[in-house]
């Protein structure tokens, strides 16, 4: 199989907090997220029309930043090409029983050192009760309580080497490069699509000499009206914006940046009706010129963009 | 005063209601409306943006239906003023405390038989604490629940005969005739504004023989996309959705009619940014061809929508 | 009758335009608005759904700026006591023929030296043929074309004086003052609503040293939705955006700042589903603290928005 | 490669009219739709995002239906094994130069009949001038026009045996079933998804006696909000609406149905942020039952939508 389609879709990030009740409470109370679960210091959350046992990891710990992250595959033999790939490049850590034990995941780094997992089985969350969608298509029933964000929608790491990362990803584990900055001196940021989604994953350079940082993890609501909606939860409950609501030039995403209490960048979005159907795409590239230009709409990067990351904890690295 | 500017708007309506407990929990939980008091059998609620005390007060009795509603009117001397021409055409009551004891109210009947008040001095509402909102021109915080309504819309009553009622609201009480339906057997609805809104109570024609039956009470949203987020959310809640989401050709009004626990019509609505500014507005007339053709983007009205409405209780007659 | 309520609404705007055939094109091809008619250097025009020969006038001249704006008052009685009024502070000019032939119209100036005229009879807009809309309340067809502005929506003038020009407007012209900043040194801006709109005009501070600017003129969509496809639309079609799409936290306003090709800006904006239906509405008042925190959602105020305006050219001062 | 993931997407239809030069008009003013080239008896259209040259071909003819549909392969490999495979089911007519000359394609029939095309050279559009993007993640120009549909969406075909055509569609051309309609007696409709939208192509059961019939063709907006928005365009511009806006059970699809000037069926739909990312997704099924109450607010399927379909003229027989 074309190594363009091994990968099915971006599937669950562990974010570590150090407040984890406020953190449950945002990603519950504000994005309208339900928990599957919660084991020991740890709770699992999805959004109410993803489909699996999670798509968020709450993790307590003393810093902020992601854990891990996890792609699923699109069928088993993709997961075994994948990892024997994987194993050539030294970068495999090994197989581990999935968490909440449904089978099996093979765990490895991210040339920057973030950790991630691949794995096909999996627990597909059946709603019951109150839980259920009175409509069998949805995966469980619409919140109606806070952003009433859909699905997990895409993650955002930082790097030192963007071509690395890049290298890496299209390399071995596959996906597309939708949407590339190009500066002179070389790539500043990718944009990486495994699906028909215009992005699973961005990866933009990381200037703090740091590794394994994370930019921020993004949640999908159904519309641009409830990112405006969202705008004001936020503002009324005392979350922190930190830019937008506006559109992205790149990607075309419309946007809202917030810190979550444990210290993680979470973004909300919509991309409105946009996929990428072209199986042979090619890669918008981005200079420094049109970058200069902000925002589709003209809004100026904010700075600590540019700079505020999470660091990986120590004791991942 | 001009007769037409005297009322400044619909101010509250008090519903009964056979199942005053769950129906708090739709007005509550369902439509996203705050509850500023209970008081025996009675619940006094209000929209996050509504300024007074109450827009809705719930009422446990063994039947649904409207028990009285209320007419803000715009100043102390719109108020002494329309007294004098109500108690005029014998249908005044008296004066009466205000609910919740701010200020003194005028009660009278409609021609119908509608309990109604008038009065000018009320308690506006401050929100405290969590209740209030980060913006200091919003009544109270939005509660990021349910439907979100935002504010009371407006009230819609049936009765026998339209032409009585229609002389009596627009020569004793005040308001402006924005649209009407007159077939060639005369009038069978009119459309009743007292401010800028393009209507604040509407009066349909009564085929059933009762006296003082409610049609409907609305409640505002933003936004159009809210209305069609709130039929999912009454799909998913177990709400009866009696028609719509769908435009009325009549006023525009983007309208869901839902039917709350205690058997009482409700609509949820927005009228986008439709105001009637000129202040001597010419009344839209609808002819009997033109209603045939069903709302404005060709859906039939329903059979109920006819026929069914609330009646007003024996003793209350 | 009361002043406050003797006038009905903003009526229109003239603005001047260095450019008059590409700002001819800017508000029909751009906002979607409808040409009434043209006439030597001037261009009559109006948004779909407002009621009057026009609601905007272009008029060739070599500076861009505001030529005079226009309110309708309540009722012809209301125009002869504000004339009287107005003649009694020595700021009247005199009768004139209304622009366009209908009726008569008091021309005056306010204290900041913009012309103003008040006018109570006027030519309602009959679409006729293709012009017409399906639905009989609504004053001509939905344009499906730009930005497809509703209606005229408010208009913002710079003074230097601002206490003069409040004065002027509360005591001589009528109106309600929703909203005010006040510093400790006096009011920088205020907000003035003639009707349940939260504003007709707004009045803001003036530091350039000269009289009689323009800030902006805006137009109402129908839904916030519309303005971020205006964002779009300015975007492809080489439209400078200011700032925006944002929510003012004053008013509440979901806005877009555009220039047209004139020079002048224009902001389109949605209410929602915002109005003012207390009568006795208390001033929201902004002090120095709260309007450093900038928009509504964070965004930083631009620093243009505080210095730019359209001075009133020479020969109408 | 896995059969299922053969084909990239649903590429373009041909639709006869008998009223070209309106059909032509309806598309392009109604709908916002682009003309990449006519000739002859033929337009060649696309939505503003699509990004090959046409995904619309209007053909000049004395009746109304479809001509062809064509989809595009992910790879040139999965072009060659797909043609093997119908090639051995006797239902291939043979390789022919594609329409305005870019690459070759294969055509063959469905077994109800359809004609039907599958290539992987295309011709990229590339939008130059006045048609070009003012951001370059945009394959032209926001269209600011009549409903501006964003790209091709999906086709709903009929068919006498909805199992023979599931089976060629399944076991031959590739793709998933993400939902059904089963009742006792057997498959009533089945959709079509061969990436990650819900449905590229329904097949719905045909009770005419006719072969190769039409139900109706599909085009994306980027929002809800546009397609009531359409329904007032319709209502505006003479377009018969026969259902909706509503929502679909099925899929979820917020619809609107019109017919273009020729007599085909036109949908104009939303997904809201739909995506079916789950590689091995269960096929949800309906049940008699299930379908018998209506879309998913409770609207009742207009009778038309059983029975009107456009047949294949007889010379495409």
């Amino acid at each position: 199989m074309n190594i363009t389609w091994e990968l099915a879709h971006l599937a669950h990030v562990e974010l570590l907090t150090p407040k984890l009740d406020e953190s449950i409470r945002f990603f519950t109370e504000i994005l309208g997220m339900y928990i599957t679960e919660t084991d020991g210091d740890s709770a699992y959350l999805r959004a109410y029309d993803d489909y699996e046992h999670h798509s968020l990891k709450l993790t307590a710990h003393k810093h902020s930043g992601i854990g891990h992250f996890a792609w699923r595959s699109r069928s088993r033999e993709s997961l075994e090409s994948r990892v024997k790939a994987i194993e050539a490049t030294g970068l495999g850590i090994g197989w581990i029983d999935h968490e909440c034990g449904y089978g099996k995941a093979y765990r490895f780094r991210y040339p920057d050192g973030h950790l991630c997992e691949i794995y096909f089985d999996t627990h597909k969350y059946k709603a019951e009760g109150d839980m259920r969608s009175a409509l069998k298509n949805t995966n469980s029933k619409y919140p109606a309580r806070g952003v009433n964000v859909r699905r997990i929608d895409h993650l955002n790491l930082l790097a030192k080497d963007i071509r690395a990362f890049a290298d890496f990803q299209f390399g071995v584990l596959g996906g597309r490069n939708t949407e590339r900055i190009e500066f002179e001196d070389g790539p500043k940021g990718v944009w990486v699509s495994v699906n028909n989604k215009s992005y699973d994953l961005a990866i933009t350079e990381d200037h703090s000499g740091l590794n394994g940082r994370l930019h921020h993890l993004t949640f999908a609501t159904n519309s641009r009206e409830e990112i405006l909606i969202a705008a004001d939860i936020a503002l009324e409950n005392g979350v922190f914006i930190e830019t937008g609501p506006h559109k992205h030039a790149i990607q075309q995403t419309f946007f809202l940046y917030l810190y979550e209490p444990g210290g993680n960048r979470i973004e909300v979005a919509n991309a409105s009706a946009r996929l990428i159907l072209d199986p042979d795409y090619e890669t918008v590239v981005w200079n420094k010129e049109e970058r200069m230009k902000g925002q589709a709409w003209g809004l100026k990067t904010v700075e600590s963009f540019h700079t505020r990351g999470n660091p990986m904890p120590e004791e991942l690295i």
